[in-house]
């Protein structure tokens, strides 16, 4: 099948360091290409793929020094030329939330787009009803409750490809991600004191969320049980999570997936998850963790979490997470798709008509 | 004529405070609506116009308290509703910066789009090389410089529709805007305190600016000369710059156009601006203000300024500078572009096709 991916241009795919979306679109483009489909990913120089890449910018948004950039003008150029190039491609599947939807209307049937944020925003709704041909793939079941009557087409949970990791045990509670109020880094450290056990604290600090910082997490990282080491990337991510006693998930806004709890179970590390958002979709409870729903119980949670099997943690990883697994999910909606739209006869004409 | 005006939705039209495009939309519907012609203006629902108001949200993005929006999803429904119009009109009048130019290809020669912001960002270039046949306008000659290949079509310098004011003399130096390093607040200090006159500041503080504002301008407020008044409006505007010596326009970036030299020359007020981008097309050296290099120069400047005649001032304003003259500017140009592209009778049958 001729697949075309189109990613963000924010970070990288895979990004370098923090980043979900060009993470998974990463992983799933190789997946396709290892199941032996025609893939090409339009993404940003920057890129590392086993597709066929077509540089839309020449690096990602994010660590480009560049004082004054466009963020909607590099987009825009992106879809352009996916756009012009439309009639090459079986099924094209858009990870860049709505933008595209004005561009791509009238072979809409033949596009599927992933929605990979929150979507409890004020100005979705309209839009959503008014581009309503597109098929849509949320990441969890949950992340569809802003916008119960769009057009839901199906539900993929992400899927990363992960080489597994001795299991050990440092002894630590681990709580990796990004620092924000709703990421609760807060819950993560007066769990871990309560608990009496070290916290290691793997993550980023966004500038918009460095006076939260300063003013919230700094002041409580003078416990000796604390300790922040700042952002790590995908190689140091496996021994940091395998090490772990359990990994703290203690998230407090509506988390669209979480990619960072399939990160644990590849290192068969079990989540200490809030019930929230997609969490119970995401943890089999009592398998590959524990949902918890105050901190009494997350405190409990981290002896029983030491009772989990690693190696079947490591299993169900494979068995519902890998990138091989979201791929031929992926695929299985590509191929309803162009069985339900297009005969091929139709494709030609469409080239006719447009080349 | 059928005229569209089609608004960003960040502030209302007219802004309830701080705001240029919108500002100048706000008067170019009013005045176009006085010429006699039919105008629609798609703008956020707190609009106050003569035009047919086509709202398009409830209310505007910057002010309006939800948490969580998106400004692209409102602006992506707004072109959409003008999309489904676009027969309704002889020509659509875009001040949407480049959203719009995915959707309306095919009749881009019945579309004029002013560009109201600073063109120096690194993604622009790609993006209007590709969609090279919307007609262009600038809001200075010197805009372009950063697009000089761009699909030029004309320069409309803005144009406001405001009240005469009785001068008077406050004794003082005006500095009317934002809080911000390239609107140079601290140069403005600087002159007001070399010249041992007072300066009252009318300033917004934007978020993004707030620690540029405590760290750097704020220290320097100490000084009895030295008072900031915080964000006034138009009501207040004429009399605060009536009042005033001169307004300093000490800037130090492109300045697309500058809109507050043209509200003193309204008032009657001279203005000491900075030779940087648009000023030497707005302000005529010796009769409505001076052009200076350095401190010095505007140090010296004050004593010329106060010679200039503030009737000659408001005199050139009206000829240059009203909202008439701007629309009229503006009415030459959609005849042009409806003299070079579409017979009514193709009109016609551009309605069949898309009815």
């Amino acid at each position: 099948m001729k697949i075309a991916q189109v990613a963000p241009l924010y970070e990288a795919v895979p990004p370098r360091l923090y980043g979900g979306t060009e993470r998974v679109v990463a992983h799933l483009a190789n997946a396709l290409v290892a199941e032996g489909h025609d893939v090409t990913l339009f993404a940003s120089a920057d890129t590392q793929t086993s597709a066929r890449l077509v540089p839309c910018r020449d690096q990602a948004l994010r660590l480009d020094p560049a004082p004054l950039k466009s963020d909607l003008a590099c987009h825009l150029s992106m879809l352009h030329d996916v756009s012009r190039r439309r009639d090459e491609f079986d099924v094209i599947h858009f990870h860049t939330d709505l933008l595209h939807f004005p561009l791509f209307e009238e072979m809409a049937g033949r596009t599927l787009t992933t929605l990979h944020g929150r979507l409890d925003l004020k100005d979705l709704p309209e839009a959503y009803r008014r581009w309503h041909r597109y098929p849509l793939v949320s990441i969890s079941q949950h992340q569809r409750t802003p916008l119960p009557f769009a057009n839901w087409f199906a539900t993929v949970h992400h899927g990363m490809d992960i080489p597994a990791v001795t299991p050990g045990d440092g002894g630590y509670l681990a709580f990796l991600g990004r620092i924000s109020p709703e990421k609760g880094p807060e819950r993560a450290i007066a769990i871990a004191r309560r608990a009496g056990l070290p916290l290691r604290i793997a993550a980023k600090v966004d500038s918009a969320d460095r006076e939260y910082f300063e003013g919230c997490v700094k002041p409580l990282l003078d416990d000796p049980l604390i300790e922040f080491i700042g952002e790590i990337n995908d190689a140091e991510k496996g021994r940091f999570l395998a090490d772990a006693k359990a990994l703290l998930f203690p998230v407090d806004w509506p988390e669209p997936f979480g990619l960072v709890m399939i990160e644990a179970m590849a290192s068969g590390t079990p989540v200490i998850a809030w019930r929230c958002g997609s969490v119970p979709e995401v943890i089999d409870h009592g398998v590959t963790g524990l949902i918890v729903d105050n901190e009494d119980d997350a405190v409990a949670a981290i002896r029983v979490a030491e009772t989990l099997d690693r190696a079947r943690i490591r299993t169900v990883y494979e068995q519902r997470f890998s990138a091989r697994v979201m791929a031929r999910r992926y695929l299985t909606l590509y191929e309803q798709l162009l069985a339900a739209t297009v005969p091929a006869a139709a494709t030609a004409q469409r080239a006719a008509n447009h080349g």
